[in-house]
């Protein structure tokens, strides 16, 4: 597995959530035969999901595959609740600073002498690239029988992520080519123009429901070309001219007990 | 609000994720008119959602009431992933020890001279009381549509909470009795023996389908009696003997924008 980056690390250290939008681009939402939505479709993924660049996504037992889903995810740089879509763009990428506190010797000799080294460590985020792995079977019957789509969503590494890129790099969200291919063959390109709900309403919206706390990542949705992957198989995917990522595909080794 | 408790404010700060379990007392899946299920019906609530003992649960505009749902909570003590049945309660509780550090001074003087204190905080962790609020019009939509509950359920406020009890104070988990009063009227007794999924097969299938880590919660489901609550009331829970808790219901004030 490829070394986890330092904005990877931090999503993982400080996100606590990830609030995905379902249904954002009208073909999408047409090819699984779903209604384009009146307001976004919301679900959660756990940070434990998340895959840096260059890991391998597992399809656990007794699938034999996972669908990708290409999407924009949306790192909040502060705290935001009930914030306008005229604001909502304040609350995007930034800067988080995070202490690291190092004990170096802490001597208790009659002249107590203590070495402390205080690291500061400053990130810069604003988006990412990543792929909402779905196990769809799961999906489909939870749909069927009204139930939520945690397990079809959740599990560990169905959230393979990018390295996070600063805001600064990406003065227009709203005019990003995503893609993604299945060994080397393209299955998703679109444009991020076409989402439905755009990014401004999306957090301001969500806003509106639960507070959004720094390092939280909104999953955006994803373009049309769904579909599966299998162990053995490799997915690369980026925006276009900004970021790639590669991913490998395994089966999951069997439970260890 | 009341002073949020040290134990509280670990599980804002460390836990990334609460996971619930629906439909896990068979009472209370038969009052909704569900089946008793195979396996554990799964779904997240945001750590945002989170309100300590003496809070205000707010009721989102346009609605009226929301459900209140009486459950254990249990705390997870360390990362657990494929744990067994056998070893689950291992992972249960136990102790939590975070670093504070306070830069009390930093002169740059020709004589540098530092002052740091670094505090360490220890928690000891295991159950709690927590309400599981259920914005219950939001989740029938969803469910007949095939949505995911995370509006219905993922609110601000919708996870009021006990502070933490340390695992050594609930020998035997299995048998506790959880209440839960509006008004001084008791709607909710149920006793935890009644459970359909059991702590240690819930935390070993969970950590099968995700990576628990330390500070996440499980909702391990509420027993019959569920209903609505309206602003004005007053609820009152607790685990007989153990803990209680108290919580008032307001309007969710209008948005700020
Ligand atoms: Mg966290
Ligand atoms: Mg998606
Ligand atoms: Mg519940």
């Amino acid at each position: 597995m490829a070394a986890p980056s330092s904005a990877y690390q931090k999503l993982l250290s400080i996100g606590t959530k990830i609030v995905a939008v379902g249904r954002n681009y009208a073909a999408h939402a047409k090819e699984l035969g779903n209604a384009v939505p009146k307001e976004p479709v919301l679900f959660m993924k756990p940070t434990s999901s998340y895959l840096p660049n260059g890991g391998t996504i597992e399809v656990p037992h007794p699938l034999e595959s996972l669908d990708y889903e290409v999407e924009l995810a949306v790192v909040i740089g502060q705290k935001a609740r009930d914030v306008s879509e005229a604001s909502a763009m304040d609350y995007v990428g930034g800067m988080i600073t995070t202490f690291r506190v190092c004990l170096l010797s802490f001597d208790f000799t009659p002249r107590i002498e203590i070495a402390i080294v205080s690291l500061f460590t400053i990130s810069f985020i604003g988006y990412a690239l990543a792929l909402d792995m779905t196990a769809r079977e799961i999906q489909s019957s939870a749909k069927s029988a009204g139930l939520p789509w945690t397990v079809a969503k959740g599990q560990d590494t169905f959230t393979p992520i990018s390295s996070v890129l600063p805001k600064s790099m990406i003065p227009d969200p709203d005019n990003l080519e995503l893609w993604l291919k299945v060994d080397g063959e393209i299955r998703q390109k679109g444009s991020t123009k076409d989402m439905i709900f755009k990014i401004p309403f999306l957090v301001s919206h969500i806003s509106s429901i639960m507070t959004l706390l720094e390092g939280d990542v909104i999953l955006t949705g994803t373009p049309q070309g769904v579909g599966p992957v299998k162990a053995g198989q490799k997915i690369t995917a980026g925006i276009t001219d900004l970021v790639d990522v590669h991913f490998n595909v395994e089966k999951r080794q069997k439970r260890g007990y």
